[in-house]
């Protein structure tokens, strides 16, 4: 009989919450981290403007893409490591983190020495060799949910990543692919509660790709806090409907920071009530 | 062509929020309602029990099937009328209003001498002859969505009850059907913005049969008021592990009145964040 | 414990196929029944043409709505019992057996005064007061499965029906509800092995729902055929592009009629590979 | 505005059917190809068997895997490099043709000194980086459709391989998500004439993956053929019941032998009607 898929990943084995640190930042039991930022690197206004809104507005970590796996393939793929490099530019300049999508192994390498953390995206969540090799680097990790993935599937991915040894892995609910189609995807909010009843790691949620319209960003946000999640990643950019990629899904920064305000006014409370 | 499948219930021509009145209980509109019960009724014991649950923690409207549509033919199909008089006497004793499930159009005369609310299930909501049949009597009606239907289509079942002259309708998520294998159904709680920016009725949650677990039940209930639900439904029972239906899902009466004490700290905060 | 939700549906206690017999038509255990005619009755001249054209291509029984349970209020709902009377001489001048849906109760009685068989939509698969009240009257009933629903569901649904005491059901697999978008549901043709497998009942297809597209309709039909299926049925209309009701996956008289050509080569084939 | 995400494979651009050919083994375009063998090579014994059982059935490619992409990270991964030698012998004393999944790009280049088509599998099918590299080499790639992709996302995927100049490219429809749990996954068989329509790129089916259950496969296959496929991939193994993967869904050779009769009988009918 074959192994049960994730002993590293169980909260049977592991019963403790695992706190994933990053500088002085940390995620998972009951510290809940706020990630923002757009969906590609642009350019360099464009990703220091949106740093200076994330810090602003109480953000502690600014995501952007610099390799973009898009559906089409005529369509925008990123600006690469020159991204990447602006974007460390800009997170330091406004005292943040970074995280960034890597897209296959050989770009691993180069990528950790600029980010902060790594993100393995929903297509490549059982692309084995890549979480192998994301296994053996120090960054943590942030492993989105496949598009179809159930969520013994997801913590299965999680464990090619923890039997290599690094186990500051973070899941993130993106939404799944049903019938419905008045949002991109569906956000499964009760993600939140089942992964922390089966697993220590923490789970934060992205709303945007759950929802594909800014419109319901703010209150998909609420709804992961008030369920229990760790965190949230969320896409900002400075002119939505001029973005590159994933405009529709993007706040502006004025919609950014009226949530932020409401967040910082819900947080505390769900808090709370968690902790009792 | 076609005209457009929903019109009465369409925020585009019906800007305001309907506000559901029963007695002096508001639903919508800024107005929250709890409403709770066992799945059946299933004892005099049993429901007068329930209602004495329902209403010390702060319940308005107390919930009970009597008529039940059940996928196993040979499984328990409820009390019929008598239970439903029960259920009235029950809801009396404690000051509570009182929602039953009709599966018939037969069963509205008899079925709306006792009850408040009047509940159309799941399976029934492409039943048109019975949406039509509640349309015509006065009673509000909770309309839950099926399994698989589209925000669309359950717009245009709520139509059908609305095109016979009853407007007093409330929504009910209770969950759709996905590949997701951890919880019964997956809680769509996007439904929720989705519905308020579309059509002007209240949606109310029903965490339980979304998710099939009580251990799910808080959390997603908590998700459902920060994501903006008029209110939710959910299943109690004093004793879920012998409950004749549903008691996978069924809060017993210490969960439940904890879980009212968090939503007493939770709903208020909500509530302000809405206003603003 | 509850009983198994399907028994007197099951293989395992009625090893031998059911044969349907209406008149000298006989349906399942190698018996291959032939249905096509229009979505809904529109005119006479409409039903006749469309009796006509089924007949002369080989087919058996005339298919057509006269309630049509539709999802948008305000479309055409269907000519009522003086739409039946206009098919059943259109059925009776070409020596056809007629089968159409009831949508309630009520409708029973005057239905099965002119309809050869009985049909119950996909949208009531769950109407469990519905499926009763056929399994207490004489004629056979097609039972389409449900938009949604597992074949579990599906033979627990035909068990109501058979509990009654009719057992003269027809399954028809019609399309499930998907992620997938190119066709209007997903023909799920592993549900004819599955149901034989499962249980006696003879099931037949529905490709016209199945896809949504008139041109997906004969290769579907194929398949379902080499897959076992017992029967098919299908839409055809004399103009397709005017029907008041599913004119997109309509056949025209000469697309039905080059299709039953190819049927008359390829059935024999498969019948012959079956019976080894 | 972003371009069209399949332009070289769509038969808009490229009316005439593309086919693909492996020495004298022709795929597509009326001519229909057999493939078979394990779902992993185990060892040297098993793939000769296999083999021999393939070629004496009248298979012309043998399948097996060597990298295995498993859910379960302490499941049976494979025997690598040496498996593939192995079944390259194994291959040429059958005078057979090969084909194997590659996971990575670096597995490409030894794999193709040896395997005569290379595979990708479904979890791989967004796995941009491995797409662009298949594209680069010379051998004819079987691009399988993701558990819940779109045929819009198949397509383009097929598009990031041939946008780097490999056209001979097969796609194959190995069933794909959904709520129903009778099969491991649902059989889109109307992904045949949807994929023909669009594209010129044959597409042949995998019954045994879309399945899971070797009891369906002979009727999926036949129903496959039927709707218009050119070709099929089966998993058989000497002894199903001992196969360290996926032996619930793999043919015995006395079942293989027995479903090849009877498609000898049914495919040249089915390409007879299609010829018309």
């Amino acid at each position: 009989m074959s192994q049960h898929p994730y002993q590293l990943g169980s909260r049977v084995f592991h019963p403790k919450d695992t706190i994933v640190e990053i500088g002085d930042i940390k995620i998972g039991g009951g510290h809940f981290v706020k990630i923002a930022g757009p969906c590609s690197v642009e350019s360099r206004e464009q990703i220091f403007n949106s740093a200076k809104a994330v810090k602003e507005a109480g953000g502690q970590i600014l995501r952007g893409g610099v390799f973009k796996p898009r559906t089409n393939p005529y369509a925008f793929q990123g600006l690469g490591i020159e991204g990447l490099k602006m974007m460390r530019e800009a997170a330091d300049a406004y005292q943040l983190k970074l995280v960034t999508e890597v897209m296959n192994e050989k770009q691993i390498d180069e990528v950790i020495q600029y980010a902060d953390l790594i993100q393995i995206g929903a297509r490549n969540m059982q692309n084995y060799d890549l979480l192998r090799a994301v296994g053996k680097q120090p960054k943590p990790v942030l492993l989105k949910r496949g598009l179809s993935a159930t969520i013994s599937e997801w913590l299965s991915a999680a464990e090619y990543i923890a039997t290599q040894g690094n186990t500051n892995i973070i899941l993130v609910e993106r939404g799944i692919r049903t019938f419905s189609d008045e949002t991109r995807n569906t956000f499964d909010v009760s993600a939140i509660p089942v992964i922390h009843q089966l697993s220590h790691y923490p789970i934060i949620i992205d709303p945007s790709h759950a929802t594909g319209h800014s419109s319901y960003v703010p209150s998909m946000t609420y709804a992961g806090i008030a369920a229990g999640a760790d965190g949230f990643i969320i896409e900002i950019h400075p002119n939505p409907k001029e973005a590159l990629s994933d405009g529709n899904q993007s706040l502006n920064f004025e919609q950014w920071s009226t949530m932020m305000d409401d967040i910082n006014q819900l947080l505390p409370v769900v808090q709370q009530l968690m902790e009792k």
